[in-house]
């Protein structure tokens, strides 16, 4: 049968596909950092060389920021659009890091072996499944049994502000009848999920000035504003007592889970004491009256992803800063409306200014969340496929994480969007030390084989 | 007249005593930070070689940290000793700056001239100005009027850990009639002062943590712990909504001012639309129903000097993060207790955590604040000088900084402290661009050789 050659093929290949990952590992290609610009170009460049060498035509595509990557490769059968990214998380606190985040390599760990390194999981590693899966089929049968459109983004760590007037731009090219998108996990490390819920993302930089300049504390202390001060009395409103949060109108459209999506979630049976322990952690510290798993996956957030103001060097210094400065992200869910909560939270923050001080807002990305409806029988195919690679039930799940591409897919192209990933929860995606499990990426190239299998 | 004479020598000498200084500022003396310990070395090093060159027998003293300059002239007359200190602050934000801080330069401005760079007025251009007036007094009689002690410290702006045990050991040779310090300001700009109450001032640097490693806050976003959040809501806790510290006990020892303290200060007519003016702001932002005088020179305060965590940079990282942190500063009055408030401080903090968070301290320096009696005869007669000099009537002023060193001179060496300097409100100490008025060096090294005749 030709899966099984196909899936055979990956096993034997798997040494030479590893290399090729840690490759394209090594290209230091941070999008939020306009330093590392000419790291972005070059792993765009890579993935073009790849990709041509399996016969696609493979472009580098032009936007303001960092280019796309686009690839055609003509078959017979249903066209299938690829979406992944290229470009991946900062790596600060790099002195976290137990080695140089982009020189990569395997490690034997208690758990298996894994790859070490920036992009390893997110997403670079998991792009790459699916290329394998490609090259694999290709090595056997000549040719893929489909139709295939490569969409490869390399701005998705910075709020991907080039994606949706390019996709506008190309809509009549891109649009397909399915976009499987590899940016996802599996289900608590073990069970193969396809997510079918993303909460939406709003990202917001505050700035609080007081006075014209730094000031002496001994000098003006007690009689001078202090921005930090009037931040840390933003911050603190934000959430009342209980874990809600505060901003006036923040929960219109929030809708409460179904009651069949309920029974669903309740019987994956969600080890939140694991899941908290992993990360030293213990007690579930959202909205007192809800779910550990409503609170990463159906539910709305506001955190503070960064803070800073005033003397934060060695010793110590008696400044009285001139501002206060905080980066504030939500995470949104339903039919919240990001640009809503934006203007009422900016309002929030003026009505809290004392005299003599000022705020500055810069914005950050505003997406909504997404629901994919999972009627179609692709996906019943697509998840049996997953069922059979990992022996486990596949599950349709909830993600807390924002991933605008699929709203777009739905909006722009009016092309379903299938998530379906391979990544771990202890992967440690933007944070130091990630790392990708040779199990994930050899099921998920296999993993993907079948479904190209199942859908065709 | 002798004093005639040297008054003249100083005039004619003041393009020389500029360069002298300008050579000090030039070395980057930074006492807080470990990487500019040679330039303390080598300041110290400088002042020994130009007090050699005034006949003072002069020697760097090791300590722990940076070197004490401590220096001897014989001479007839009461034993006076100086102090000052040859370390300057951190330069940051260095973006700040319009000119190298350490590339010193004589400016016009539209207030007249200054000497702008790091130090120029804390505390080098002060510390010079008692050491030009010995040099011009020496120039013109070949000897001083009085037995000269030197005492030079370079830790003043990182804790002076080293101080107390060097001046318990060294108490002997230290003790003398009166202390003279410079490290203060005139009144508003204009009026000569002494000061005769110092805040003293408690340094706290606190680490909050949460989770062992920075989260994806998509992941866990909504149900960990945020420990930039809860520093939020313990530093907004400090004060009430009217301005009152309230870490219980705080206020024990705080006195009340005298009548004739309040008298004395009403006269002086604070302008604080101006001194608020100068820096941007408008409105007395501490206790509500104390003065803006009282608010920086006889009432306690709580600043937030620094605070940090999670992503800083450019862009934007939806990070949850593992810890958060600050540094925190009390200024004291009265008999309040330093080490009891430390301790109340930590314990409200330890209070406020949530579960799964916790918290580590590190102290910066504890001291009392001091008081000078100014009873003796050697007062009057200072005021008297400097209101010669200054064409104004000199005060007794209270003053919101923290000078530990007059409360060490007066609890160790049992010598009264007198604190006379020639700063004005808008030099920018410890801000970019600090300066200090040539007016003030020129006309503080004039009152230096006035007080000298006053008290031989």
């Amino acid at each position: 049968m030709s899966l099984d050659a196909v899936l055979s093929r990956i096993d034997s290949d798997l040494p030479a596909a590893m290399d090729r990952l840690m490759e394209l590992l090594r290209i230091p290609s941070i999008s939020t950092d306009p330093a590392f610009a000419d790291a972005c170009d070059r792993a765009a460049d890579w993935l073009v060389a790849d990709l041509s060498s399996l016969g696609v035509k493979a472009e580098k595509r032009p936007t303001p920021g960092h280019p796309m990557v686009v690839g055609h490769l003509d078959g017979d059968g249903p066209h299938l659009l690829f979406y992944g990214h290229y470009d991946v998380q900062p790596v600060d606190p790099l002195d976290l890091w137990h080695r140089d985040p982009f020189d990569p390599q395997i490690e034997d760990t208690n758990k298996g072996q894994v790859i070490r390194g920036r992009g390893a999981s997110d997403d670079k590693g998991q792009l790459m499944t699916f290329i394998e899966a490609c090259r694999a089929w290709k090595a056997v049968h000549g040719s893929l049994p489909c139709k295939l459109t490569f969409f490869l983004e390399g701005e998705e760590e910075s709020g991907s502000p080039s994606l949706v007037p390019f996709m506008k731009e190309n809509a009549d090219e891109l649009r397909s009848d399915l976009a499987l998108i590899c940016d996802t996990g599996l289900f608590e490390s073990k069970t193969p999920a396809i997510v079918t819920m993303l909460r939406g993302l709003l990202g917001e930089e505050i700035t609080i000035t007081g006075p014209d300049m730094d000031l002496h504390s001994g000098m003006y202390g007690g009689v001078a504003i202090n921005p930090i001060r009037v931040l840390s009395r933003v911050i603190a409103s934000l959430h009342d007592d209980a874990g809600r949060i505060t901003i006036p109108g923040f929960y219109e459209g929030v809708p409460e889970l179904s009651d069949e999506l309920e029974a669903q979630w309740q019987g994956l049976a969600f080890d939140h004491a694991t899941f908290l322990g992993d990360v030293g952690l213990s007690r579930p510290a959202g909205e007192q009256d809800r779910t550990p798993l409503e609170m990463i996956w159906s539910r709305p957030t506001c955190e503070v992803n960064g803070i800073w103001g005033g003397y934060t060097g060695d010793g110590f210094k008696t400044v009285l800063p001139a501002k206060a400065q905080a980066k504030i992200s939500f995470r949104l869910v339903g039919d919240q409306d990001p640009l809503a909560i934006r203007e009422n939270f900016r309002q929030l923050v003026r009505d809290m200014l004392p005299e003599d001080c000022e705020v500055s807002f810069a914005g950050h990305g505003a997406s909504k969340a997404s629901m994919t409806q999972t009627d179609a029988p692709s996906f019943d195919a697509a998840r049996k496929a997953l069922s059979d690679e990992w022996q486990v039930p596949a599950a349709y799940v909830g993600c807390g994480g924002s991933i605008p591409i699929a709203g777009f897919f739905q909006n722009i192209l009016e092309t379903t969007p299938m998530l379906v990933g391979f990544g771990k929860d202890d992967d440690a995606i933007h944070s130091p030390n990630e790392k990708y499990d040779v199990e994930s990426f050899h099921k998920g190239i296999r993993s993907w084989a079948r479904i190209l299998a199942a859908l065709t």
